[in-house]
């Protein structure tokens, strides 16, 4: 059995607060930094590269990283994780989600229940309705094919799925398996779900309603907007939507629903992608096998991860590095920077799967503890944001660590060549271009021209977004805010930040509350 | 003429340094709260009102952020900046955005142009253009009307004007005023003009280049291969496109575009959107009726921030307490959390324009300055916030002081009500609701189910989003950002930060590289 311990507890954290800080601009110079470059270097799963030359790391910290992740036992916790131990401490929960795409160690078997199998039979009931619905035998109620799908969803139900749904929109289009377009309704704000409406073909929509305990405010009132609009429309609800959510639901046995597909209470929304609630969205969008391609790419992803040499571990790596950025060198905030278009919304998925799983002030068995824990996660996709936020990330009094990715290709491979070089050439060298300058800086007599340098960044290259690779990607994440977890001796499962302003939310709707609450509620006109 | 002073120069740096800190928590309870709900409010233009009650100031510190107010000339300052004087520092520079909606001051005159009339020219060749668009008297090869506008642009070009036009989309279709729908290219990504075009009917889309230098290397690159496509589909490009850009660029005289719209040198890209950078797309998208209500209220946010009393300016105040919290508090990020669906891209406007214009290092005169500036800015619609990133404003490590914004009522007026409440009224009472959870925590027992509270928020609440009111909001950070910079001695109209990133870039390209930026290239395959 791992030990757990708060982090300041263990030697690693006193050495860790010693050991001499490394000048990034110094050591990313001339000879030195090229080598770096090529030494400081991961590889991934699915041919990705994880390269963190430009971090605030020398052999003698990543030394320290490595005693660390020993001494914190982070193989060892991952292990008891996938083996499944009660990981998720304060909902008393195991933690699954690698599950829905391999089988890392034995066999979990809850109530009778082998829960890998039970993961694969949802995946398999998903991959048999999509392929219904796209080959014509599951029809709207005119005997017409479905050609469009709507997730309502909120948080992990809605960001994970619909960043991995816009990452392979395109390349689905390229590879001509886009086989219906998909639109997502999450907020409770009554002009997204009419919005999303107005530009759908409802008599040709298939709608998913997703919420794992069947009682999300936001999205059954969505449920019930879609529902009225449908019949407005002459249509037949039961007919058009269908439910993801857990088996002991409310929903699970409703007769409003053309079938339900189900998850468990051991995949908590922000890692709920793998499961059956990325699972049924993408799969009708792309077809099964896609769906199966991403799900491998993760599977390698986790599988990368039990690799108990942190050197050889990108995701403990990346965690590690991370740690010390925020506990030894005192940063609150990262950056994450896709040079992809496609990825423009995966900062606000990887913004939930941090900040939730990791924004915590007390450990595992509930203690308070006084070291910090996740930092703010914010980022755009680039070049954008050069040309937006990067005025501060490389002048501004507060340093930013910054996390890239980037690809060797385009994913539609339409180009153009302008003076002697492609988009796709220019994209790669600006992401090139940055990682050196935010390290590097440049001396000016004017001040106001003048670069620091020493902002740390790390880049994830591959050579093209794909199933795979974007299913390595999403894994890796998980796996990095995991292993941060287990250092921060946290528990990365649980949300109880979220249930106070629930509870007085449902105080003000039933005008029952009294002091500020009551001249807010006023002044809103509730 | 005005003191230009270093902030920690000032006798009231000292004094707020020393001012006793409010427990958010102890003033928000019972009806103390309640009473500082109605007191700490203050009127906006077009209705709106800036509520600042659960922000951790008392009088006390009210009184000390007014006498800095007075003592670092705020208004003063404003003044010399709408009556013409060179407040851009940096480039030597006049800033004269708010001229393009109004006339506060005298008459700026430069080279012989009166600039008001000059922008107002502008609107005026723009809004003729589109009405001719609009009523087919501007039309395509065959004589048939052209139904999509396309904005070629980047930073201020794109993110400013795309997020005016999701804002106002909704409420354009409602009120019957959507004239021609919008689309953005932004990223030197070629994925993203590859599906931008895929998704437009060229043949019928009018294009927009947007480049103030005419220089800007991903807005030219997305030209050419607009202008290969359009090619590729036997269209004229020249009958396709327009440009918006300065009249002294490359662009200004080429044949390649139907007409040109011109902006000038003194309004910076991040504000840019009132000018012919925002006035062509949202004219054509909604017509020019509509981009003048824009302005109007633009207009009156402006007129509000000349009021010399900061506790009748929300402008003044909004930056004020900004400037306590990060330079006394010692917070390093903001969020930003509209209420409202259609300010989705809001918080990425506001991105730019708060870290481009304060993420500064030294002051106006290019000296090192030693205390902190502009914040991080980050954030995402509510309620679809609060089930992600939340958790850690209300229990992580790290307080980040909150911008709400709220409206009493949605666009579209389509609604259903679910246990007796509106989605409108649930929107509402969640970010009510967040408010007083964010500012009075919860004690619990269970220290994982403890809530600390004393996270500091504000509020800007409408009755709906309307041209005028999102104007006015435009306007009200605009004038904050412009505010905090005078405080903080700094330009907040260059950029010199971005300009190191664009000289590697053009060296990687030109394979006129060394050491690590060498190697970065070799691994991105360029």
């Amino acid at each position: 059995m791992a030990q757990w311990t708060n982090f300041d507890e263990l030697a690693s954290y006193k050495t860790l607060q010693s050991v001499k800080k490394v000048d990034i601009r110094k050591e990313m110079a001339g000879e030195n930094g090229a080598e770096r470059v090529k030494k400081y270097s991961v590889p991934m799963a699915e041919g990705l590269t994880y390269n963190y030359a430009a971090k605030a790391v020398d052999d003698e910290v990543l030394k320290d990283l490595c005693d660390l992740a020993k001494e914190a036992q982070l193989s060892e916790k991952f292990e008891e994780l996938y083996n499944g131990a009660v990981i998720n401490t304060g909902e008393k929960r195991l933690v699954l989600h690698q599950l829905c795409r391999g089988q890392l160690g034995k066999d979990v078997v809850v109530d009778g229940v082998n829960k890998r199998e039970f993961y694969v039979e949802q995946q398999k009931r998903v991959a048999d309705f999509a392929n219904k619905v796209h080959s014509g035998e599951i029809t709207n109620e005119k005997g017409e094919k479905f050609t469009q799908v709507v997730q309502i969803g909120i948080g992990g139900s809605d960001l994970g799925p619909r960043a991995m749904y816009i990452a392979l929109e395109n390349w689905a289009k390229k590879n001509n398996t886009l086989k219906m377009q998909a639109r997502f309704i999450s907020n409770v704000d009554p002009d997204d779900a009419a919005a999303v409406l107005a530009q759908t073909d409802a008599s040709h929509a298939l709608f998913i309603l997703v919420s794992k305990s069947g009682t999300t405010l936001e999205t059954l009132t969505n449920n019930a907007f879609v529902q009225d609009a449908l019949k407005k429309d002459g249509l037949d609800p039961a007919k058009h939507m269908v439910a993801v959510t857990s088996a002991t639901s409310p929903l699970a046995k409703s007769t409003d629903f053309l079938t339900a597909f189900y998850m468990d209470d051991y995949i908590g929304g922000r890692y709920s992608t793998s499961s059956a609630v990325g699972c049924t969205v993408l799969s009708l969008a792309f077809g099964p096998d896609v769906f199966a391609r991403f799900l491998d790419g993760a599977a390698a992803a986790d599988k990368a991860a039990t690799e108990k040499d942190p050197m050889k571990n990108a995701a403990m790596l990346d965690a590690l590095i991370g740690v010390y950025e925020r506990n030894f060198l005192g940063y609150d905030t990262t950056a994450v920077l896709p040079y992809s278009q496609a990825l423009s919304r995966f900062p606000a998925h990887l913004q939930q799967l941090d900040m939730e799983s990791n924004g915590k002030s007390v450990n595992r068995f509930g203690e308070p503890i006084s070291y910090v824990t996740g930092p703010v996660i914010f980022g755009e996709p680039g070049t954008n944001g050069q040309h937006s936020f990067y005025q501060l990330l490389h002048q501004g009094k507060t340093l930013i660590p910054l996390q890239f990715i980037g690809f060797k290709n385009s994913q539609l491979g339409v180009d153009v060549d302008i003076e002697g070089s492609t988009s796709q050439q220019k994209l790669c060298a600006n992401v090139a271009a940055q990682i050196v300058a935010f390290a590097c800086g440049k001396d000016d007599e004017n001040p106001n021209k003048n670069f620091e340098g020493g902002r740390p960044s790390s880049i994830i290259i591959g050579e093209q977004l794909t199933p795979e690779t974007l299913g390595a990607l999403l894994a890796h994440f998980e796996n990095k805010v995991m292993f941060q977890g287990f250092v921060w001796n946290i528990n990365s499962f649980d949300q109880e930040g979220v249930q106070l302003g629930k509870v007085l939310a449902k105080r003000v709707l039933a005008h029952n509350t009294e002091g500020a609450l009551t001249e807010y509620s006023k002044l809103l006109n509730i």
